[in-house]
This record gives structure tokens, sequence and C-alpha cells, in this order.
């Protein structure tokens, strides 16, 4: 019953008492004995006055997001990353590292408590950390918090992440895929704050998507909802896919069939920018060709043109299917955004159903490279304000239980 | 409140006034009073005595399904059926017309108005008529009740469905896409029984999916989620889309795509049945290669063969996205399940990410040709017990708002 109302002020931004009572269906009075715990602990605040309705003018309800912190972790293939947020996402302090995530779970899970503690002895004066979020790039079971069967993570399945976490720092932890954090992240507070259906892809290294359905986040039976890696969007091709199928978006449009595609053209010298970043790093990745790419170079500005094309015939069958009003495109490679989005808004409106594309928006990420931590930190406040974990919320601001 | 209630013994099974208490975090005094409305309305009842625990046993609630009935009416593109059922969708009293859509709205809508009297007029003694649920073969707007640029229904687009039948029968009408309709039959009175995540497919005439997210509906922004039809399953296919695009998995595996198939193998010869078929009726459709190949027909089980391989391949992408725990399948061509269905079974087990499909069933619907009429019912009791409506309902039982 709180945690409706601290959910109906923050995601909502219903202000009122009245609002409030209409939205719950709740008494006036139980409704504001609530309101008056909620700002006693203080995870709800007053915000000026109210619009008066003849007597005396309410003053506006707002989510008070300074009231706690929550670490978002984002573990991703080539590095880690933390950050200390407010219960809003945003971030008060980040750290990143090179990282290599087949060191596997212990040396990893070590590495970021380290990161964490640094943290918090730069930020002797942060609100008290509530809980910590977890991003991994694998498929996750939510309620236990453990990799599931993660295809190329050898030594993370099943690999207690949660309770390491909690163990170490007294808080709770949550884990999830990172794109799932990520399009959470984008509902709460990025480019799709306040729709019910929407799709967030992100396309790096690997590529995935995080579809949320009326609002919340569809994980899907197994937690491996919106694997989009694997699409055959051409059963002609014969590129081996390491799934060991041929024909998956994976093997045309991530960032590493981009640098794969990227080596060959620097060393048959059809690219010139590419061959000379060969001869200088020694290797050429996703980030050289969108680099030469906005330089004018005409060969990586056909690659770039030809991935979104791919991206956008998987992403076709994906809007047909779950009709979002929005597709969030975040990730490394779309870092390129220009380069990429006109050929794969161009596919996506051309062979998605009419109906589909009629009110359909294509948007870029504004999280930038922040969103992993961004999307983890508020996987831990969706769950730390929701019925299950309210009380051990206020429990810990006030030193006593709701 | 007094919905949370209903649905938590509806559709969970909750039985005591205790484990209502845990499951809504409400007080006891509140619940015991919200229960004691809802048996004296009629919604909840009393079944046996519950285990002891100690002092006075506890008899245990159910839903009173017998309460009330609701209309289901499906609209095909080639008939429509009517259905008065109770309020757990089980059908009371049927009747089904050959009829053609393109009638246009009025001119069906009349029709179907005169089958739900006759149906009225013929059970005098059945509870009172709460509220009417329909389904309609295209995209529908689900809030407003209107059809929303169906591709093949002239004349539907945008009319006042709810409206017209409103003023008619004085109880809240509610309108969906058929195979949204018949996803939410199968959750709550079919094989999908209490799951959160699973997919209704429907291969009758046309193709379509129904999606639940979470045990609830995923409509899509503009209500066409599920839109499988028109998944390009084969790039290099010429075969011509109604939709002006080729490749479509509705080429291949609608029952209208097997009756074109069959009419070709019939004129040539190569099917003798159907040659047989064609001579005698003129044409031959989809239900007549059903039965050629369960009389063995090698030609006509090679065809369905080949069309489950293909649903399966869509299937595969529709599986990899959403990871449902349980694909049901049904339709006209689904009759022909044990023929259609080992093919699809191979495809969707083979090219599935393994994760998606590790405890995936795939079953056959156990509504058969009832599934429209009983997933319309079910939407109409879905708004009914719903917060919003639930007021309505208990004055009508008691002549008094709740």
């Amino acid at each position: 019953m709180s945690a409706t109302l601290v959910e109906l002020v923050r995601t909502q931004g219903l202000a009122t008492t009245n609002d409030l009572c209409d939205a719950t269906g709740m008494g006036r009075t139980v409704v504001a004995q609530r309101i008056g715990h909620l700002l006693e602990v203080g995870l709800l605040a007053r915000r000026g006055k109210g619009r008066s309705t003849g007597g005396r003018a309410p003053r506006e309800l707002r989510f008070h997001h300074e009231a706690a912190t929550v670490f978002g972790v984002e573990v991703g293939v080539t590095s880690v990353m933390v950050g200390l947020t407010s219960l809003d996402g945003a971030p008060l302090e980040v750290r990143e590292d090179a990282w290599s995530v087949t060191r596997g779970p212990e040396e990893t899970l070590a590495r970021i408590e380290a990161m964490m503690r640094e943290i918090l002895a730069a930020r002797p004066d942060a609100p008290p950390l509530a809980g910590i979020g977890v991003g991994l790039p694998c498929p996750v079971e939510f309620a236990s918090g453990r990799p599931v069967s993660p295809p190329i993570l050898s030594g993370w399945d099943d690999y207690p992440v949660r309770e390491w976490l909690a163990s170490r720092f007294g808080v709770g932890v949550w884990v999830d895929n990172e794109v799932n954090a990520m399009a959470l992240g984008e509902l709460r507070a990025g480019t799709a704050r306040g729709l019910d259906d929407f799709i967030y892809v992100k396309v790096g290294t690997g590529i995935g998507a995080g579809l949320v359905s009326a609002g919340r986040l569809h994980r899907g039976a197994q937690g491996c909802a919106g694997d989009i890696a694997h699409l055959c969007i051409d059963p002609a091709s014969t590129r081996q896919c390491r799934c060991g199928k041929t024909g998956c978006l994976q093997t045309f449009a991530s960032g590493n069939a981009l640098g794969r595609t990227a080596t060959r053209l620097a060393k048959s010298g059809e690219s010139r920018p590419l061959a000379r970043r060969l001869a200088e790093a020694g290797e050429v990745t996703a980030a050289d060709v969108s680099a030469a790419a906005a330089q004018g170079d005409p060969v990586c500005l056909d690659l770039l043109s030809t991935a979104g094309e791919r991206l956008g015939e998987a992403l076709t069958s994906l809007i047909n299917i779950f009709n979002p009003a929005l597709v969030v495109v975040g990730g490394g490679v779309s870092m390129a955004g220009d380069l990429l989005l006109p050929s794969l808004r161009k596919v996506v409106y051309e062979r998605s159903l009419p109906l589909a594309t009629r009110d359909l928006r294509v948007a870029l990420s504004e999280h930038a490279d922040r969103a992993g931590v961004v999307g983890a930190a508020l996987t831990a406040v969706e769950e730390l304000l929701g019925p299950a974990h309210l009380d051990e919320l206020t429990t810990l601001l006030t030193g006593k239980a709701s």
C-alpha cells in the first residue's frame, strides 16, 4: 500500500492526497496516514504549494530521491563500471576499469568490491547505501540473482552474485541481464519515461533487446526474452555464428562483426583510414569504423549503413511482434548514431506493418556510456521501493519498521 | 481493493482470510469486511471447510462464477459465433451462423443481436447478463473498442462496436482482437492457466499470435502486437502476400495458403483425394487437406508437414524474442494437430536458443472451435471484475453500489 503510493508519486507524478485517493480507491484517512509516515521516513517530500481548492492549499508531494543511494554495477565483457547514484539513478560518483569478464566471478566481484569501497571513501557525506543493482552480459534468473547458462562466460553459470555482494555490504542486491537493466533505466530516467510499451536495443560488442510491456520489464520464462542476437535475418548466409547456426543478426551488425569486417577491409587496403589504423594500433575495432566514417571514409560509411539495414530487418520482426511505441537504440555501436540510424529507420518504416509504425519513434539513448550503471542502479531502486522490500528500506532510513 | 481480493481468489486460488491478508498486506478487519460484502453480493462463495488452525476452522472461499452471465462473440471472416457463458467462460448456450464479415458492421451486429435475443429467450432462467465481450479478426483499440485500420474489413474501420451493443443491452461491452481474446481464454480457462508468460498462436484462415506477459495480455501501443502473419521467413520467396511484400509467413502456412496450394495439387492430379474432392465440391480447402492427410494421402501429409516447418521458423523468432513457457496452438488448421505439430516442434527445438527451449512446451488448445467465444466472454469478465467496473457489477447484482 505504501509502496503503491511511492510508485504513483515517483512514476506517475501524482502529487496530492486527493489524486492518490482517486488512484488507489483508498480512504482519505489511511492515505494521509501513510503519506505522513513516508514524509517522516524521508521517501516523500513536500514541494511548494499545489493549486488551491478553496480552503487551505495542499502542498504537492514529490519523490525524495536524495533519501538514500544505491550502487549500479555494469559488468561488460571487457570492462566493469561502478556508480553510486541517488534513487533517481543520477550518478554521484563513477569508476570504470578495463577488465576481462573471463577472469571469472570471484576475481571480478573482488575488483567491484574494491571500486565500491573507493567510491564510499571518496563520498563520506553521501546518503546511506540502500541497495546494489548489477547488470551482467548474459541471461540471469532475476528471482535468484544468478547467471543462467551464459554462453561465453564460463565460471559464471549459477554463481551466487547476490549473496557474494550482500554479505559484504549488508544491503539488498538485485542482478539482471544488462540490457534489461538499461531498458529499465530508459523507462524511469530516460527517453522512454512514462511509456507503456517500448523496446531498448543495445548494439555493442553483442546485440540484445529489453522489452517493456505495460510499464514493466518483460523478462520471459527463463529470463532470456529479447535475445535478438540470433534472429535469422538471412537464411542464405554462410557466416558462421558462435551459436553454431548461420545468418544470425549478430554476425552482421554487432561490434564484433564490424571489427572483423573492418580488419578485412584494412588488410585489403579497401579502406585507407582503417589500413592506417591497423598499422598504428595493431588492430581495428567498431569504434575505428565509426571514427573513419565520421571523417567521411566511404567504405566505413557503407559498412555502418549496411549494419543499420541488417538491424532494421531484425527490428522489423520485433516491431511486428511487440508493437512498441518507441525503439531506443543504445550501446557502443550506436555512438555512430547519425551514421547508423538513417538506414535502420528506412528499413523499419518500409518493411514493418503500417499500423505498427504509425506512431513509432526510433531514437538514440541519452545515457551514452552510463546506461548500464544507471539501469543497474534503477533495477535496485525498483525493488527497494516495491511492496516486498519497502519495509526494509524504511527501517534502514529510520531505524524502525513501518 | 475488492477487485484485488476477487482476482486473488479467482486466479490464484487463495481461499482464506489469512492468505488474502498476507497477499495484500491489508489488515484483517478491512479484508474480512470486504469479503463479507463480496459474499453478500454473490461474487464469492464458501466451499466446505479449510484446514483447522486450532480454533474454529475457516471455511474456504471460492469465486462464484454462477453469479452472472456474459456473452462471448467471435466475429470470424466467414462466420459469427455467440455464446452465453458463466463468469468462468463455460458456455451455457451457443449459436453459430455462416456469415461474411464483409457485409459490414451494421448488418453483422444486427445479426449478432438477433442471435443473442434467441439465446436469452432460450435461457430465461439464466443468471443476469453482466457484460459482452467481442473478438474481431483485425487490430482493435481496446480502450475505445473500435477496429483500427483493418486491412481487409472495409466499413469496420473505427466503427463504434461497443456503443452499438451497449445501447441495445445496457451492459458493459469490451472489444478486442480475436487472437488476444483467445489467449486470455487460455490464461483463465485453458492450457495456460496460471502461467505468467506464454504465447497463443492461431492458425486459421489467417495467422496471429496473442502474447501474455506476467499474466497480462500484451496488446502493444496500437493494439497490433502479435501480428506474426507478415514475418518474413523466406527473403528469397516470390510468393506475393496481400500486404504487398513477399516471403510472409501468411503465404506459406495459413488456411488460405493451404487451400490455394491444395487447389493446385487437385487440378494437377498430384493428390488423388484432393482431385476427387474438387470434382465433388467445386473447391478444396485447408480442411480437405487435413482430412486427406488423416486418411494417409502422402501429398497432403507433406503439405501439412511443410506448413508446420514454416510455422516453426516464425515461432523460433517469436520464442527467441519473448521467451514464453508455453506455446498454445489453436485455430482451424491446428485441428490437424498431430499432423502439423511434429514438424513445427522439430524446427522450434532445433533452431531456438537452447535456454529459451529448456522448459518450453508446445501444446494444442483444448478449446477447439469454442476458443473465440470463451476468450471473448472472459475478456468481458476480466474487465467486469477489475477495479474500474466491479462497482457496476455489484450494483447490477444487488441493486446497490458497494
